[in-house]
């Protein structure tokens, strides 16, 4: 490296001209917009008005190359490989990668989004605006989102949390806030709610329209980032295994910390949680048998693994007491996609209420397990927190 | 998406299992560590304790892969690629990238960073650890660094800015803090510094030994990520285009947002500017034309483009009364890397000198166009301010 910047400004611009091959000067199919989640300057990927994505990537050298969930790519005579989809895609954010000769790797045209384990890139189809106006960039007061530092002493490290301000914080210096702990889900980190989530931006509408009360929102890493089964491992094992340090981090470490650095109401009543997928089971594990700390509860697409015949056992007998619990948690959501078998999630909320646990059930309709899915969750869930 | 994710959390659990080829069951190089910016579960690149560098990536249908600014691997039979620096490498973090049949992508095992022009990756060389203690993680109180979305009327977009805190920030909700802007270079971008440059421990570090005084720092978009050399255009041509914008959006759209939303001061005795590179050129053009604003103000390894023999006439003639500036300009810092050809930032800083300008001249030993540079120029410059 020292040998090749050297010489200082003229290599720095050398280099940053590398990054011309994402622009090409040609005319773009009909109607097309790039991609929201694309780095400044790159044109491809796009999407057309019929909700069909455009994929272009240069690779002359290449054998073959692929785009994740989609299948192969066409290669042109001038090196550039390209991709139609099939029909319109889903609406909403969608994790993809491409491979290249068999290696695969973010699109160097894209933003970093946190998923599928590693860092990847993000198409997100439009939404007409009316459906897509709760996370949309609106000219609200805007929250911050800022990361914070702490030691866990459970994981022996320097960890970081993500931590969303409602806009009016900084200017009520004596004002108490309560907090919802909001996690991700398998594959993904604590920089997911906010990037691909879109949190901030859904709980400054909420909060500006009046539908939510202003509220800090916790985001750490649930150590689920990288999944591996060990040798001899079963899948019951991995289940036990996976993010089960995480309650206790919360607990003992979180919470802690965001008490002693934000300004936040640290009675039962204004603390929530919720998750999304496996970061549902992981609010599952650490709510009910916290029932003390928790006073709202959240499950979006939660990994549940809750066996309707043997409600009164399940999590040290959390609903065994019908009505302690309904007196205690005032808000027990359980939210899931119409598109990814919801059956098993609506068949739980059932069981509970047949059973006296009063819940709200929410299907998201027409959407899959996917981030879209959890958008609408929150957008659902928030509003009954605090009040 | 839609049709492979339905399943869930099976599908969700086996999308999750590609990364384990991040892994090998196999020994390491004695004594080597995993580079401190790969993603959890990468145990490549790996440092040596003799500074080489240890690339390993699993690509077996590639024909040719390579490690930019270091070469080509080699590929073993069991499809991984091996390359080992030739040599130790400079201390401090080098940008890298992962070129898979001619395709340069950031690594798909390591985190990712704003730098030439895209999202490319990082390894960082470990210094010793008493040379590298200004910027290590310690037990000291950590600020933290938010976003924070402001309206550009200049350049009609949404816009986020880093907004660093000190950790007293939110417990002395009266008082009120100078602001440093501090600016990245180009192919950069907003992340830059509190990413690769490590700005929130230094300020951290400083600030907890009582070295600086506890202020806020505002990193926010040059706008000069990509670089495009347009048809007909000279480099005389593109070093006026390019961030042309920037000072008068700092100076009339962020610093109106940061004075909105935290408690600074807002007269120029407390409002500082640096910047590295190309931002040292949009702080020279910032502060040089807008002197009752800016009271201190710092060029690490900027691209300065100033005539030593007519300092009478650049910028509006700013330096033109010398004793004005003197007493004006409390802090007038420049520096740059021993290994960058430092001879003529230290001819203008002596012709400014000769001319009448007290100004730092500061040269970091052994270090090139990099943040190893740009961290020490932040020690270095830091301390100097808003006493």
């Amino acid at each position: 490296m020292k040998t090749c910047i050297k010489t200082g400004l003229t290599a720095m611009l050398m280099a940053a001209t590398a990054v011309t091959t994402w622009a090409q000067d040609e005319a773009f199919p009909e109607g097309s917009v790039p991609n929201e989640h694309n780095i400044a300057g790159a044109d491809y990927p796009r999407i057309g008005p019929d909700r069909r994505v455009h994929f272009k990537v240069h690779a002359p050298e290449a054998k073959n190359v692929e785009i994740s969930f989609r299948g192969p790519m066409t290669k042109g005579d001038d090196g550039w490989w390209t991709l139609v989809s099939e029909g319109p895609e889903v609406v909403g954010p969608h994790y993809y990668t491409v491979k290249i000769d068999g290696v695969e790797v973010a699109d160097p045209a894209g933003k970093p989004f946190f998923g599928m384990g590693r860092w990847v890139s993000v198409v997100e189809i439009p939404e007409d605006a009316a459906e897509a106006d709760y996370y949309a960039m609106k000219n609200v007061p805007h929250g911050a989102v800022s990361r914070s530092a702490y030691y866990s002493d459970i994981r022996n490290e320097w960890r970081e949390c993500l931590v969303y301000t409602p806009a009016e914080y900084d200017k009520n210096p004596d004002k108490k806030y309560p907090v919802l702990y909001l996690q991700h889900g398998m594959g993904e980190n604590e920089t997911s709610w906010s990037r691909q989530g879109k949190m901030n931006l859904i709980m400054d509408n909420l909060i500006a329209e009046g539908k939510a009360v202003p509220m800090i929102v916790v985001m750490d890493n649930g150590n689920i980032e990288s999944f591996k089964m060990m040798p001899g491992e079963t899948m019951a094992d991995v289940h036990k295994r996976f993010g089960a340090q995480f309650p206790a981090i919360l607990v003992n470490e979180i919470i802690p910390h965001i008490q002693a650095n934000y300004r936040v109401k640290t009675d039962r009543d204004n603390r929530a949680m919720a998750g999304l997928s496996w970061g549902g089971h992981l609010t599952f594990e650490t709510t009910l048998r916290n029932l003390d700390k928790f006073a709202h509860i959240g499950s979006f697409s939660g990994a549940l693994f809750i066996d309707p015949a043997k409600l009164g056992e399940v999590y040290d007998g959390a609903f065994k007491d019908t009505e302690a619990f309904n007196r205690d948690v005032h808000t027990f959501f359980i939210g899931i996609g119409g598109e990814e078998h919801p059956e098993r999630a609506h068949a739980l909320s059932d069981a509970l209420r047949a059973y006296g646990i009063e819940n709200v059930y929410y299907e998201s309709p027409g959407t899959a397990h996917e981030f879209l899915t959890w958008r609408r969750c929150l957008r659902e869930f928030v509003p009954m927190l605090f009040k």
